[in-house]
């Protein structure tokens, strides 16, 4: 793009307000809509036909590469694009440092009917830090896992944080949201997965490997950060597994475990 | 503890303006010290003899039993402790809600000749995201590591978020900071180690442990959470390893990618 092309037209005053509410949870659930910030974020959400309703761009953000190139791409494909001066972007901006241009999306409502295939999935079962639940999105999406699941009581995926923490994976695989946890465990039962749950005092997921019992369908299930499992969900999981640990620390950071346990479990899957 | 002891001495206004100071990173290196926060990490230094020269709490702090248990424990072992209105110890705190206790700890500085065994060591170079750096220690605790070595350019493991990350695991093992990578590299070496290098387009990690490559020792080295390695530093590695991936995801979180290759890593040891 070079730099004849027609300046990007204002946003208009009722257009910013509208995206400024999608900060608040209660404006996303208004409007059944987030934003997804950063030339990442943007460029993932772009190749997901119809999930962008508008670009918002930083009038001195033209001169970054990557959001030139966005703006190009959403001309072409016909995503509606307007600019804003940098305080209002700031503004709309999760990030201390805002990057130029933010995604109007659509929210996307997957039902656990929508998911094909059960063979690695994760369940974050009222989990409440949207940063842990953004980055165990992005670990499940590494491991190839079909579909992650939100127990209601966990925080929205759409919440900036979590957008921002799952780099993109949001838009990779579908996050199923705001379901009961009985519900959960009687549809992996359903669908022939065993149900595993991430926690301390369980078996040792490398001894599980060894035995093969990670070759199968796996939903593993991780709980809050805080308090864990409730008593009832806990005895519903098939078995309760932890990380094994040598050293001094108590626990994992709560991320880190759920990766392992994704890593090790598609490890055995794909050499059986 | 009863309601009958003797109140705590306030902190006096140099004392404060001194702890104060360590909030930033240039009051900890002039000190020579650094804040811990909250119960838990608390708790961890305490246990270390010398590792806390004094207790700051709040005042309405002593209502949590936590706390309490704390400030008696203190007081038995003759550390100094003091108590502060609630605005001056938020003042104090890297969180939204403070939780009631600061320790004031001195910096360790172990060197290389301080670790005493050479198994499993995380290396992070040039790391500069504090929350990351304090959940790789906490990781490299977890898993047995017997050391971490932070090169120049790293974040200091005492910046107010690598604390509060690391859970207490920044007192659990030798963290050695601000070395040059080369001596790193060449330490480890000269230990009998095998140096590994986490980053992308390398060798699969579940492949090198069922190739028995694991087993001995290693020192697993991570690098920026954006750019990686420099091209020098990558090739003084004797291997580069990947976490294997099967979804769409570009890459993992940095903390989690390393927990993994701890994990493989200290079950192939343990096996061996």
């Amino acid at each position: 793009m070079d730099g004849s092309y027609a300046p990007l037209p204002a946003l208009s005053a009722g257009g910013l307000r509208s995206a400024r509410q999608l900060v608040q949870r209660r404006g996303r659930q208004h409007q059944d809509a987030f934003l997804a910030e950063g030339p990442q974020a943007v460029r993932e959400a772009l190749e997901t036909p119809d999930e962008v309703t508008m670009l918002i761009v930083g009038e001195d953000a033209l001169a970054i590469d990557a959001v030139r190139g966005l703006v190009e791409h959403a001309m072409q494909t016909g995503v509606r694009t307007a600019s804003v001066p940098a305080p209002d972007l700031a503004a709309l901006s999760d990030t201390v440092h805002a990057q130029g241009i933010v995604a109007v999306c659509r929210q996307r409502h997957p039902g656990l009917d929508d998911v094909r295939e059960v063979r690695l999935v994760l369940v974050c079962d009222q989990v409440r830090d949207p940063g842990n639940v953004g980055t165990m999105i992005r670990a499940a999406d590494a491991f190839g896992a079909d579909a992650v699941v939100l127990t209601s009581g966990c925080v929205e995926p759409w919440n900036p944080k979590a957008v921002r923490a799952s780099t993109g994976s949001l838009f990779h695989l579908p996050v199923v949201a705001d379901v009961p946890f009985d519900d959960v465990v009687a549809w992996l039962h359903g669908r022939g997965a065993q149900v595993l749950a991430a926690d301390a005092n369980g078996e040792p997921l490398d001894s599980l490997a060894r035995a093969g019992v990670l070759s199968g369908p796996v939903g593993w299930v991780v709980g809050n950060e805080a308090w864990g499992f409730g008593a009832g969900d806990l005895t519903a999981c098939d078995r309760v597994v932890s990380v094994p640990m040598w050293g001094r620390a108590e626990s994992l950071n709560a991320a880190s475990a759920i990766a392992v346990c994704l890593y090790q479990t598609a490890v055995a899957q794909h050499a059986s």
